[in-house]
């Protein structure tokens, strides 16, 4: 059990059992409530997707610890330890959830000695599966993914999203960002309203000031080469922004940030 | 033949066909020119899926009128009248197609006396289709579409894009434009890197300045109800941009601009 790969395909699996609740909820009108921002939603379909991973995962491993989004916004510690962790944010997109706007992930992070060991994350609206292991690489649908390595910025287009932060400082520095980058230039912007479906294809990350990827930081770059990481962490700045492990109200969870190599 | 039906059967049936050269074409390596910047591109697959399209519909319509995206780039004139003429963007989201990035639409529109008969958008990697006529409603793959309704723009979503201006008074505008969006505020804001595909869910469609819609202007609002629209118009600004019909060298054309009712 030494690669964890029987954690990896139980995770797999549970993944797309959950994701016929998000899809049969996909289609309905959603009640809607708000955690830190009018932008910041959860429905009903969060939590109950992340209980049914949680308890799924639990009767298998039944010493494993959890970091899930909903539980944390619930009131749970969002404290990263050395023991095997699962990581769930059982929608990310829930905004795109509720308008239906077809881009919407069961992101799942494996963690031991705070090391990421896999990572899945379920576009269900698409039915693309990608996952990560750490040393075997990145797959779609069991197929091997290869980043570009692309290492010429201006020939790049950057995926980003705004967040769901709504103070004036957050959001002039995010589209300040997004001018900084257009200017470098680069061939274009998108935002697809899940970062766990953004960076899928993702060959390096750092962070965003182009030190080490930092889980727990909310800040991450994804590129296609260590250059174009680079050109980008020198234009964008960070605004003020909570760790995940400093706040108990709120967790974002940070699947996608695995590197696929 | 009043109703134009069997132009939109004849075009929903062609750009079937010509999505077979696109899909092709989508998952190769591409060699790439450049328009007006360095983010405005056209590849061979753009000319030649616009070929396919105007030699099959003129075989069968001989005295109908084309307005082609690349043919106007290659100095063709983009002078809309009265008589009936098909306005084609071959690959809507061409910057899309060269990163395979899975969003590049054909992207059809056809008018009489300068009124939209009907639209076709066929997102060729989702294998989604959708059609607007006049006066009947807009259609998915067939099926009957209707736009939320929503009146509180604190409530939507916001879908963008940057285009392929690259100035700095285009760049800033657009990007401040974002930054008003996100204070009035909306739930948040997508770019997918075509407008066709953008749009497809729009019900009411106005100028960017709150008048009528004016298909060669290049500023559209397409949103859910006039009061979201107005609301939009409110706050975003338009940056100096040449007409379709005024400008020779190059022509991004509207068929996306259909209003579904």
């Amino acid at each position: 059990m030494s690669d964890w790969t029987d954690c990896l395909d139980f995770g797999v699996s549970i993944a797309k059992q959950a994701s016929e609740t998000v899809l049969a909820a996909f289609v309905l009108q959603k009640e809607v409530q708000l955690k830190s921002s009018p932008a910041d939603l959860v429905t009903e379909t969060d939590q109950r997707v992340e209980q049914i991973l949680i308890s799924a995962i639990r009767a298998r491993f039944p010493l494993h610890r959890f970091i899930g989004e909903e539980s944390v916004a619930a009131g749970e510690p969002c404290v990263l330890t050395d023991e095997p962790t699962w990581i769930i944010d059982p929608i990310d997109g829930t905004v795109n959830f509720v308008h239906r706007f077809p881009f919407v992930a069961i992101s799942i992070a494996f963690t031991v000695n705070k090391q990421t060991e896999f990572g899945i994350v379920y576009s269900c609206v698409e039915d693309k599966l990608f996952h990560a292991q750490r040393g075997r690489g990145a797959f779609l649908n069991g197929e091997k993914l290869q980043a570009s390595g692309q290492e010429d910025v201006s020939k790049c287009v950057v995926v980003t999203e705004i967040g769901a932060e709504r103070d004036d400082l957050a959001l002039s520095t995010m589209t300040s960002n997004i001018l900084r980058l257009l200017q470098l230039p680069v061939q274009g912007v998108r935002a697809l309203g899940t970062a766990a479906v953004d960076m899928r294809r993702g060959g390096v990350v750092m962070d965003t000031d182009g030190s080490d990827f930092d889980m727990m930081s909310r800040r991450v770059i994804a590129a296609s080469s260590t250059s174009v990481a680079n050109s980008i962490a020198q234009v964008v700045q960070a605004f003020p922004c909570r760790r995940d492990d400093d706040d108990p109200t709120r967790c974002v969870c940070g699947a996608a940030g695995v590197k696929g190599e």
